[in-house]
This record gives C-alpha cells, sequence and structure tokens, in this order.
C-alpha cells in the first residue's frame, strides 16, 4: 500500500508530484494550475471571506467524509452571509503513513462537493508531519466569495421576524457519536453534510432578504439562536413541537441524554425573515427538504433569550451549551 | 496552570470566552468583531489568495515562534504576487492540554507581526482535539490582499534578467536544526523569519517591476530557481561565490551534509527584474540588508536549469531537492 511519506511534504520532487498527480488531477483549473504561491482573482467587492478547521473523526461516516465536509463547511459559511462561493484554499496537514488511497479518496469527494456549488480551489498547502504528530488528516479550508445581498447579520433580527429551519436537526452531530461508538441502532441516520449555496441561491432568486441566516454547526441550533437573540437584543420564542427532529436522532438524545438542539449540523440553515416573507421562504426552503419549518418568532419580551414551549404549554430557557458534548465533530 | 480543554472547541460558552478574552482581544479590529461566520470586506480586484499550514517544532525558535512564522508566511506570499497584504485568515488547531499562556504569548506575537505590514485578522476558527490527537500546536493562515503590480510569475522570467537575492540563505532551516538538536555551536544564529511587505513596497516605491518574486521557503533557494528556470523555459546561471551563506549556516551544513541552498528561508526573497533594474533594484534591498546581492542571470542556454558555477570555474546543476530533509520546519 502507498502512503505519504515526510518527503511528501519536504517541498522537493516528492511533493511536486503529489501536488501534480493528485491536487491538480482532480481540482484542476485555469488558476490552481498557475502553481504560484498565492492566485490571483479578479474579484469585485463586497466580498465575504472565511476559513475553518476540519479534524472530524472518522473521517467517513454515513452521509460524507472529511473532504465533503471541509468544502460543504466552508461554502456555507459565505452563502450565509449571501455570498456565491467562487474561490478556496485548502491546506492539508497529513500524518506520516497515511494511505495514499484513502487521500485520494477524500480529494474525490472534495471535487464532487465542489461541483455543487461550482466554487473552485485555486490555492492549497500540503503539510505531512511525523507519524503520532497528528491524527490522521486535518484539512483547513478557507473562501471567498461575493456578497449578493448585503446585510445579513446575526445582529439585523427584528422583533416580529419568523425563524426557519431548513430541515431536522442534530443529524451531524448523532452521527459521528454513532460512528464513533460503533451503534448500530438498526437506523439509516445520516449527516445531513450538505453544500447551502443552492437552496440560499434559490432564496435570493425569489427576492428573499434574509435577515440574519446561520448554518447550525458546532452548538447546534441552540449556538446559533442565542447568537442572534444577544446580537440582535431581541427574544426568540420558538414551538417545541415545531421543530423537526428526526427519530433516530431523538432516540440517541434519549440514549446519552443529549439535547437534540445541541447537536452539531453541517448542511442545516436557520433563518430569519421578515413575517411578510415568511411564507415564501417556506415554500422554497420546502422544495428542497419536506421537513423545513417556521419554528418561531422574534419578540419584544425577554430580549437576549432563547425560550422554547414544550407541546404542553411548560416554558424554558433554551440556553447556549457548555462543556464539550463531542469532541472533534467536524 | 490553565490549559486548553475540549469545551474550548465545543462552540458553546468556553469557546465564546476563549474567543473574546484572546483572539478577539489581541486581534480586535471592526471587522472581526462584527462575529460573523464569514468577514465582509469591501475590496476592489485583482486580489491576490492564499492559505499556509504551520507544523512547526519547537513552537518557539531563536528568532520567532510559530505565530510570527504563521503571520509572516501568508503575508509574504500575498507580496510576492505584488499584493499589499491586507486581510488574514486563522484557523488554529489546539491539543487538549495545551498551557493557555504559551497560547497567549504566541497570539501576541501574531499580532505584533501584523503590525509590520498592517494586514489584520478578520475571521478565524478554532478547534480543539484529544490530547494526542495533535501536537500542540498547528495553525493555518490564509490572507487577501490587492495586487498593486501585477504579471509578477514564476513564468515572466526573461533571458538576461538578473537574479537577486535580499540576504544570506539558509537560516531559518539551520535554525530549526538547532533547535530541534539542542545544539549550541556557540552561536547566536537566529532565523531570518520576518515579514517581507516593507521591502517589496520600497521595491515597487522605486518603479522596480519585478519579473518573478518568490520567498525560498520549504526547499529553500534550490527550489525557487528550478521552479522559475522550468515555468519560464530560460536557463539560470549563477555564481557560488556570490550567493550570501552565513558563517553558522555553512559549519552546519558542513556538519550535516546539507546544501545550504537548500535550506528553507522563511524572509529572504528571491528577485528577477531586467538588467537595467538591477542596479535599482539591489540598492532597495541594501537598505534593507547588507546581504543583499545580486547572484546571476537568466540566460538563453540550458532552459530548465539552474547551473552554479564554482569559485574555480567549475560548473554543477542546483537541482530540485529530493526526498525530506527536515520535517516541521514550517
Amino acid at each position: 500500500m502507498k502512503t505519504i511519506e515526510l518527503s511528501h511534504g519536504g517541498g522537493g520532487v516528492q511533493m511536486n508530484r503529489l501536488i501534480r498527480d493528485l491536487f491538480f488531477h482532480h481540482f484542476g483549473n485555469e488558476i490552481l494550475l498557475r502553481g504560484e504561491d498565492a492566485a490571483v482573482l479578479a474579484m469585485a467587492g463586497p466580498l465575504a471571506f472565511t476559513t475553518d478547521g476540519f479534524t472530524v473523526s472518522p473521517l467517513r461516516f454515513p452521509g460524507g467524509d472529511i473532504g465533503k465536509l471541509a468544502i460543504a463547511g466552508t461554502v456555507n459559511d459565505l452563502a450565509m452571509m449571501g455570498a456565491r462561493p467562487e474561490y478556496l484554499a485548502c491546506s492539508f496537514i497529513i500524518e506520516e503513513g497515511f494511505a495514499l488511497d484513502e487521500l485520494a479518496q477524500i480529494v474525490r469527494s472534495m471535487a464532487d462537493e465542489l461541483a455543487v456549488s461550482g466554487a473552485r480551489i485555486v490555492c492549497g498547502d500540503t503539510k505531512v508531519v511525523p507519524r503520532g504528530a497528528a491524527d490522521g488528516l486535518f484539512i483547513t479550508t478557507s473562501g471567498v466569495g461575493s456578497v449578493r445581498c448585503p446585510g445579513i447579520s446575526a445582529g439585523a433580527v427584528q422583533a416580529g421576524d419568523a425563524i426557519l429551519v431548513s430541515r431536522d436537526v442534530g443529524r451531524h452531530g448523532a452521527c459521528i457519536l454513532m460512528a464513533r461508538d460503533g451503534l448500530q441502532l438498526g437506523s439509516d441516520l445520516k449527516s445531513d453534510c450538505a453544500t447551502l449555496w443552492p437552496l440560499v441561491e434559490a432564496l435570493l432568486a425569489e427576492g428573499i432578504v434574509p435577515h440574519a441566516l446561520r448554518d447550525a454547526t458546532r452548538g447546534g441550533l441552540s449556538a446559533v439562536l442565542n447568537e442572534w437573540a444577544t446580537g440582535s437584543q431581541v427574544g426568540l420564542a420558538l414551538a417545541e413541537a415545531a421543530i423537526p427532529v428526526s427519530d433516530p436522532v431523538r432516540g440517541l438524545c434519549e440514549l446519552y441524554g443529549f439535547e437534540p438542539f445541541d447537536l452539531a449540523n453541517e448542511g442545516t440553515l436557520i433563518l430569519a425573515v421578515s413575517a411578510e416573507q415568511a411564507p415564501a421562504a417556506e415554500a422554497v426552503l420546502l422544495r428542497f427538504n419536506a421537513q423545513a419549518a417556521c419554528i418561531g418568532e422574534a419578540v419584544a419580551d425577554h430580549p437576549g433569550k432563547v425560550v422554547l414551549t414544550s407541546p404542553w404549554g411548560s416554558r424554558r430557557y433554551l440556553e447556549l451549551p457548555a462543556g464539550e458534548l463531542l469532541p472533534r465533530i467536524c
């Protein structure tokens, strides 16, 4: 079996060959192939710019792998600012001895996910560390995109806004937990890992003006909603029964004592939009996933707080998660 | 001693506190403090865009640390495309148990180095992995800058061009080797680690039009010159005695059997410029470092090859380095 050697990160003959045969082969485009240390791009502002490191374990999980996750994650961060994802950079930190076949599979998975948004990898970096200095593979992806809809912000939610979610929540976190523990609950639970740009593009094409938009990654729905409540100084009032959670995710949460709203998602967005635009926005979301739902509204009461009302009428705060639920989720 | 815990990467309360108290405190600027997943930038094209992962060991070395290196390295990649470094993103992968004090020192070092070019960190990401899954700390920095002098390229060297180097070569590689092996050669050998934008800005201000420009990092002078010879299909003819190498670097190379031209630099640039502009360019370089020198020229002979002439008149090829000299050099 061919494996990554230290020389693949040495800046010499072997590194050049790896870059050409693997990265250029799968990511090849006119800008990347120039092979300069920095890519030169013709772009007009305003731009969105983002970065994310990916350390997920296991590297492959039902519904995706670290490569798909790295592309979708960075593309989604751009899309959440109303920006069309255009150019990506990727930096690999690889442990000596990592199987070349596995690396190739991950790179192919990245290339496939790029095709969903049309974004291109235009520069990159490869480091190889000795055995034991990293666990397999870490990928950091950064991206730039052109902002199509300015003004989207965690600070722009207004009392009266509707809060919508694009699908059932908690899948990615639950899926990694299952994969990590080798659980087989007889379910076909898959991560929601996906590129959200087509969905955002469809919302913008319908004239929807998002006030706030966020994919609910680490910290899940709870983290996003608390950030919005604090950032916009509004209250958020949610109907617990309206928040879609799949049966396997709910079952796993009961087993482990997790809150499904705290679990990470990797292809699920939360949208705050004016009450007038809410029905049109929900119709777009439903075209992509039947689980999409309006889950509540922003209110002038209890600013900075997220309040869940249970099906029985009791109310509780949904807090920002504390502690570490699950390391290396993404 | 306070240390990094898994919860610092969990997306919840502890991560928010770390970001606010450490990263926002030292890197704080109006764009970063917006706290969105992606920064929105008002920039006009053309842009340069680059990324680099840093895994250097040890984290601190004479002349710098991983923080200074991460900022200088990414800023330099932009500067080498003739671009003013403007906005940076940084992604931290931290091992559980890493000392908070040490992290704070590295972050301060990053902030200090940012001040040299005026670039700003506008977005970032923090992942914490369990003990043993990474060795201490890895930083991936990405950057965008606006191109001030278009057309600089490894493919733009012309026969007749002068080849200049901004200072003595091989320092960073030699310094890491010494630090790694605990050698004390009685020398005060320091890494050349430095931000090169002020030097590039001064060259451009003098009207110098670089044909090619590169900081000689992994693979050293040898890698850069071979890339230019191949990319531009010219020969490069160098006078070995003209290439500045400090005594401690030369001594260490003799001890270990290394070629000083293969050793990494982290603040040393190579410039190809027309023969007419060479004296003016050399004068600028000399203002920054007395070791700057013209080391040879591009020729129509032996295209794709780099030829060194020794002080005794013998000639040899300088090849692209092969194998791995020294892992985790940067």
